[in-house]
């Protein structure tokens, strides 16, 4: 058996980290089914058995593997099929994007989703959501949530994709692959949370449009959900 | 013989452009040798036989390619030993890195270095480049060249290259390949230019003097300009 564990909200089978999200496109990709294992904030010692405590944790058989970039890796070993990465040099280019867009397209968006995923998230698990992101942000919630600074940077931070979108299909070039789902993921985690806050009738718009109904096509894991 | 048409400055043996900097940095990393064939703004017509305007070009005996990212492919085509691109995945990935650098750090640097470069460059290019700068900046190169405001930005573009250098020696990995030359070009704009705006004891400054050792141990192109 084939199973992921991924944040889940109040309903379980709201699964909202962009990190989840990055492997069920990846799983999705490699055609492989899979079980979700909704977990809760306040549920994290459920992953213990992976000897740390993040999401998303995949447990393939015997074999645990957290990380997303990990997994990535992990699935294009086992499973040769359509590969994710690219080799060495796939990877590491890939570890670099991942930093280059943790500085204005994950923080923007997180601007815009942070109050929606407070609402959605099961009430027990409030205090301690409320308490380690104002913590690390270091302002409340309310504060950060500055929906209009939220979208200028947002914005700003779509531009190179609308550049690069406008001339090819895919960001890893004529068919999709790891880049897509890494950056995606950021996409999809906005989408579940029934926002979409970019122009449908952008580049970056018909390409996320292009992968939601890939994702579609390929099954329907979010109903899946135990 | 392989010949690089490069944009230089008064002085034929400054090369200048980052992106025939990218190229050099790239030939270097194969092995092979080159004759510089330093062009000026005002010469662009002996790039005709190239079919454009642009510089890089490489002309490698029968075989005449431009565009820094075209050059790698062909080299790597060409010259398999030590693959630059990593295949189709690394160099659609390579696109999209440059295109997330090209909104920060290439700006950040040339706000940092537009007068050096206009001080450097032949006095009959000088009325040309303010001319075509200042009609694509909408502001005289005086204006544009914040020292402040680019040094602001410039730190900031640094910031997740500095998080990835902390972990591993080069943007690729474990060795060097086409994303440090992609983004060391830019590096080496500044440093041939006589200015280093990073701080030395930075990963990325670490970094930078590795990529410098390696590229003098090489060879030394820039003293074997005609």
């Amino acid at each position: 058996m084939r199973e992921l564990f991924e944040l889940c909200g109040a309903a379980p089978e709201l699964v909202f980290s962009p990190y989840c999200w990055r492997v069920r496109l990846a799983l999705a990709h490699k055609g492989l089914d899979f079980v979700s294992r909704p977990v809760r904030f306040s549920d994290k010692a459920e992953l213990a058995f992976s000897g740390q405590k993040l999401v998303p944790v995949l447990r393939d058989e015997s074999t645990t593997v957290n990380d997303s970039l990990a997994i990535f890796r992990y699935l294009d070993t086992e499973y040769s099929q359509h590969p994710l990465l690219g080799g060495a040099l796939g990877e590491s280019r890939l570890r670099l994007i991942d930093q280059l867009i943790a500085q204005d397209l994950r923080p923007a968006l997180f601007r815009l989703l942070v109050l929606r995923i407070y609402a959605l998230i099961d009430p027990a698990d409030r205090d301690y959501f409320r308490q380690s992101r104002e913590k690390n942000l270091g302002m409340t919630l309310e504060a950060f949530a500055d929906l209009q600074a939220g979208q200028a940077q947002f914005d700003r931070a779509l531009q190179p994709l609308n550049t690069l979108l406008s001339n090819q299909p895919w960001l890893d070039g004529a068919e999709p692959a790891a880049a897509d789902y890494l950056i995606g993921g950021f996409f999809f985690w906005a989408w579940c949370l029934g926002e979409q806050p970019w122009a449908e009738d952008s580049p970056v718009g018909a390409w996320f449009a292009r992968l939601l109904n890939r994702y579609e096509q390929s099954h329907d894991p979010v109903r899946r959900a135990a």
